[in-house]
């Protein structure tokens, strides 16, 4: 079962390139962390992102909340990226027609397809989200993760929902390598893909508006996941962002050490 | 049964100022058309705009695909929407939890509440979605529309999904005034929900990318819904926008006074 092999044995049998250099890359830098950088300032995120650059491998951006976005902004990411060696996950959840997300995600003000390596996207439209997406994302050597479940109080994504969600992953495996999960599920004929939880925190429980934080060991240990997405845990509150990261880092490391020991 | 009422009739008995608003301006413009304004450029989107102002009751954007959008179109949309007497819907369909869309709604380079009276979001998250864009739509006088239904092959928007999206829209009546929808649900309480219907088309039934089309007068007559959503079948194909609109303006003007009858 892929939940006890390491990263770098997951990333020689992986067919998607960016999946195998992302697998690699957790291994080489070892971390499982992502940061969510819901910043609003183009100053603050790109600081942020090189205060905790170090210790992720994976920066999550929403870029549509950032007020002073411009192509430098992307391209001063793009190369924090290279210098601290992470990739980049634009978290937009696409949730539209086939024929309206291959606009939204290769046009507009932010061309996503062309600097992001990860998008994700829900798939209460059906599977011709998917295959729009994949028709931009494909040939730039992209990769897509699909919405399985939410962290969020009173979620949809549950049961069925869940179900086909993850039978379209199958369906689409070139393109699509893995969740947005709160857990793992049962591989099928060689399946490998790679699940992101968000919802993670050392300190806090919930938010008010619905959020609910886990623990990275709950995450990784328990739930057989393989990337802990954290946001306001690393820098909300005056936290000491590369510090936290470092924490963080560390926990989540230490759970996957455990679970393929 | 609101579906049995004129849009003037139940424009008087809405609690929601642009709900109110959007009734009124229906029934004064005789028309149930909104027009889906999927186009990359700025130029052609307010050209578009400009051509089929005189006949639609809303304009839908998805601002995010216009490769040189600046506050400018913005502007000039406004100004298009006064001039010729139509509201602005930006089908964003948020999909993201409460704390985020916020942000999304709010910030960014597009700040969509500040000019979009209608804007839409998924159920999927949990209610933290609609408490989230509430918190910062309601003090701006804007509304919502909720997902409860899609157009395209395959939607997981079926079900409980969509009853429990129901029951969602009931609990927030003053901020969510109605759906994206196929069909009309049964009113309860005095419910009066505005139905918009996607994927409305005269002349063709699919696009290959999982989208379907009905004819205006199943949608509005058999069906119950209140808006009918154009977009290719008006402008695709090198098709004389404004005659198009007109003739859609028609058909769904005449659906809802044989259905009001």
């Amino acid at each position: 079962m892929s939940a006890s092999k390491s990263y770098l044995e997951r990333s020689k049998l992986h067919s998607n390139p960016t999946a195998k250099a992302f697998l690699e890359l957790m291994e080489r830098k070892k971390s499982n962390l992502s940061v969510a950088a819901d910043l609003t300032s183009k100053h603050a995120l790109i600081e942020l992102a090189d205060k905790v650059g170090p210790y992720i491998c994976l920066l999550k951006t929403h870029i549509d909340v950032v007020d002073d976005f411009d192509q430098d902004l992307v391209d001063q990411l793009t190369a924090l990226a290279k210098k601290h060696d992470f990739m980049i996950f634009e978290d937009r959840k696409f949730a539209d027609i086939g024929n309206t997300v291959k606009l939204q995600y290769s046009s507009g003000v932010y061309k996503i397809a062309s600097w992001s390596d990860i998008t994700n996207a829900h798939t209460v439209p059906g599977e011709g989200i998917i295959q729009g997406l994949r028709e931009v994302g494909l040939p730039l050597n992209r990769c897509l993760l699909l919405l399985a479940e939410m962290s969020s109080a009173g979620t949809l994504a549950k049961g069925d929902y869940t179900t086909t969600t993850v039978e379209l992953a199958r369906k689409y495996k070139d393109f699509v390598v893995g969740f947005i999960a709160m857990q793992r599920y049962e591989d099928r004929d060689g399946d490998d893909f790679i699940y992101m939880t968000p919802g993670v925190g050392l300190d806090q429980t919930s938010d008010g508006l619905g959020q609910q934080w886990k623990h990275p060991r709950e995450v990784i240990y328990d739930r057989g996941c393989d990337v802990i997405i954290v946001g306001r845990g690393i820098y909300g509150n005056g936290r000491d962002a590369a510090k936290e990261a470092k924490r963080y880092q560390e926990a989540g490391w230490n759970a996957y050490l455990e679970r393929i020991k």
